[in-house]
Protein backbone atom coordinates (compact mmCIF):
# COMPACT_ATOMS: atom_id res chain seq x y z
CA UNK A 1 0.00 0.00 0.00
CA UNK A 2 0.53 3.70 -0.81
CA UNK A 3 1.15 6.28 2.17
CA UNK A 4 1.76 9.92 1.63
CA UNK A 5 3.10 12.23 5.07
CA UNK A 6 2.88 15.57 4.43
CA UNK A 7 5.16 17.62 6.59
CA UNK A 8 5.15 21.09 7.20
CA UNK A 9 6.22 23.94 9.94
CA UNK A 10 3.89 24.83 12.15
CA UNK A 11 2.14 28.34 11.59
CA UNK A 12 4.67 31.19 13.36
CA UNK A 13 8.02 28.74 12.84
CA UNK A 14 10.66 31.06 11.15
CA UNK A 15 11.29 29.50 7.59
CA UNK A 16 14.46 30.44 5.95
CA UNK A 17 14.38 27.87 3.44
CA UNK A 18 11.52 29.44 2.63
CA UNK A 19 12.55 33.22 2.65
CA UNK A 20 16.16 32.45 0.24
CA UNK A 21 13.63 30.62 -2.11
CA UNK A 22 11.51 33.80 -1.91
CA UNK A 23 14.44 36.40 -2.45
CA UNK A 24 15.09 34.24 -5.38
CA UNK A 25 11.80 34.30 -6.99
CA UNK A 26 11.93 38.35 -6.62
CA UNK A 27 15.18 38.27 -8.25
CA UNK A 28 13.87 35.60 -10.82
CA UNK A 29 11.17 38.50 -11.59
CA UNK A 30 8.20 37.06 -9.54
CA UNK A 31 7.58 40.46 -7.37
CA UNK A 32 3.81 38.94 -6.80
CA UNK A 33 5.47 36.34 -4.19
CA UNK A 34 4.19 37.11 -1.20
CA UNK A 35 5.29 34.09 1.44
CA UNK A 36 7.08 30.75 0.83
CA UNK A 37 6.77 27.92 3.06
CA UNK A 38 8.41 24.65 2.65
CA UNK A 39 7.49 21.18 3.72
CA UNK A 40 8.37 17.57 2.82
CA UNK A 41 6.55 14.70 1.02
CA UNK A 42 7.46 11.08 1.84
CA UNK A 43 5.81 8.30 0.18
CA UNK A 44 5.72 5.31 1.51
CA UNK A 45 5.39 1.82 -0.15
CA UNK A 46 4.53 -0.60 2.55
CA UNK A 47 3.00 -4.09 3.35
CA UNK A 48 -0.63 -4.25 4.24
CA UNK A 49 -4.26 -4.54 3.12
CA UNK A 50 -5.96 -2.56 6.16
CA UNK A 51 -6.06 1.04 5.43
CA UNK A 52 -6.96 1.71 8.60
CA UNK A 53 -4.28 -0.30 10.08
CA UNK A 54 -1.76 1.54 7.70
CA UNK A 55 -2.20 4.82 8.41
CA UNK A 56 -2.31 3.78 12.26
CA UNK A 57 1.52 2.74 11.96
CA UNK A 58 2.09 5.60 9.26
CA UNK A 59 1.42 8.10 12.06
CA UNK A 60 3.23 6.16 14.64
CA UNK A 61 6.37 6.71 12.00
CA UNK A 62 5.78 9.89 11.92
CA UNK A 63 6.07 10.85 15.43
CA UNK A 64 9.23 8.17 15.66
CA UNK A 65 11.08 10.11 12.93
CA UNK A 66 9.44 11.37 10.23
CA UNK A 67 8.35 14.84 11.96
CA UNK A 68 9.69 16.81 14.51
CA UNK A 69 6.15 17.71 16.50
CA UNK A 70 8.07 20.24 18.76
CA UNK A 71 8.07 22.52 15.25
CA UNK A 72 6.40 20.74 12.43
CA UNK A 73 2.77 19.13 11.80
CA UNK A 74 2.06 16.40 9.87
CA UNK A 75 -0.96 14.74 7.80
CA UNK A 76 -1.05 11.17 6.70
CA UNK A 77 -3.24 10.12 3.95
CA UNK A 78 -3.35 6.46 2.46
CA UNK A 79 -2.77 6.95 -1.31
CA UNK A 80 -4.20 3.12 -2.53
CA UNK B 1 -3.84 32.84 -3.55
CA UNK B 2 -2.14 29.91 -2.34
CA UNK B 3 -0.65 27.56 -4.30
CA UNK B 4 0.97 24.55 -3.89
CA UNK B 5 4.02 23.12 -6.21
CA UNK B 6 4.80 19.55 -5.21
CA UNK B 7 8.37 18.39 -6.88
CA UNK B 8 9.28 15.31 -6.67
CA UNK B 9 12.39 12.50 -7.80
CA UNK B 10 11.62 10.84 -11.24
CA UNK B 11 11.12 7.33 -11.39
CA UNK B 12 14.60 5.81 -11.29
CA UNK B 13 16.26 8.53 -9.85
CA UNK B 14 18.38 6.76 -6.53
CA UNK B 15 17.01 8.14 -3.70
CA UNK B 16 19.64 8.21 -0.78
CA UNK B 17 17.49 10.23 1.56
CA UNK B 18 14.55 7.98 0.62
CA UNK B 19 17.10 4.80 1.55
CA UNK B 20 18.04 6.41 4.87
CA UNK B 21 14.73 6.74 6.28
CA UNK B 22 13.59 3.30 4.88
CA UNK B 23 16.47 1.88 7.17
CA UNK B 24 16.11 3.92 10.32
CA UNK B 25 12.10 3.29 10.28
CA UNK B 26 13.45 -0.74 9.89
CA UNK B 27 15.69 -0.74 12.86
CA UNK B 28 12.35 1.49 14.71
CA UNK B 29 10.66 -1.95 14.14
CA UNK B 30 8.78 -0.80 11.33
CA UNK B 31 9.58 -3.66 9.31
CA UNK B 32 6.38 -3.75 6.62
CA UNK B 33 8.22 -0.65 4.99
CA UNK B 34 9.51 -1.23 1.17
CA UNK B 35 10.27 1.57 -0.34
CA UNK B 36 10.78 5.19 1.12
CA UNK B 37 10.64 8.58 -1.58
CA UNK B 38 11.51 12.29 -0.31
CA UNK B 39 9.72 14.92 -2.11
CA UNK B 40 9.27 18.78 -1.51
CA UNK B 41 5.97 20.87 -1.22
CA UNK B 42 6.54 24.52 -1.25
CA UNK B 43 3.76 26.68 -0.40
CA UNK B 44 3.29 29.88 -2.60
CA UNK B 45 1.06 33.46 -1.34
CA UNK B 46 1.24 35.34 -4.51
CA UNK B 47 -1.00 38.50 -5.59
CA UNK B 48 -3.54 37.53 -7.84
CA UNK B 49 -6.90 36.43 -8.18
CA UNK B 50 -6.67 34.88 -11.63
CA UNK B 51 -6.35 31.00 -10.91
CA UNK B 52 -5.59 30.09 -14.59
CA UNK B 53 -2.61 33.36 -14.70
CA UNK B 54 -1.57 32.09 -11.01
CA UNK B 55 -1.22 28.64 -12.41
CA UNK B 56 0.74 29.34 -15.34
CA UNK B 57 3.22 32.24 -13.22
CA UNK B 58 3.81 29.36 -10.95
CA UNK B 59 4.60 26.89 -13.47
CA UNK B 60 7.09 29.09 -14.91
CA UNK B 61 8.52 29.70 -11.10
CA UNK B 62 8.71 25.95 -10.75
CA UNK B 63 10.72 25.53 -14.12
CA UNK B 64 13.02 28.02 -13.47
CA UNK B 65 13.79 27.55 -9.78
CA UNK B 66 11.64 24.96 -7.73
CA UNK B 67 12.00 22.34 -9.67
CA UNK B 68 15.47 20.68 -11.46
CA UNK B 69 13.87 19.13 -14.42
CA UNK B 70 16.84 17.05 -15.21
CA UNK B 71 15.93 14.56 -11.87
CA UNK B 72 12.18 16.30 -10.98
CA UNK B 73 9.10 16.18 -12.06
CA UNK B 74 6.44 18.65 -10.45
CA UNK B 75 3.10 19.41 -10.55
CA UNK B 76 1.29 22.54 -9.48
CA UNK B 77 -2.17 23.23 -7.24
CA UNK B 78 -3.71 26.68 -6.78
CA UNK B 79 -5.47 25.67 -3.50
CA UNK B 80 -7.52 29.12 -3.09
Amino acid sequence: MKVRVTVSLKEGVLDPQGKAIGHALHVLEFPEVKEVRVGKVIELDVDGSDAAAVEARATEMAKQLLANEVIEDFAVEVVK
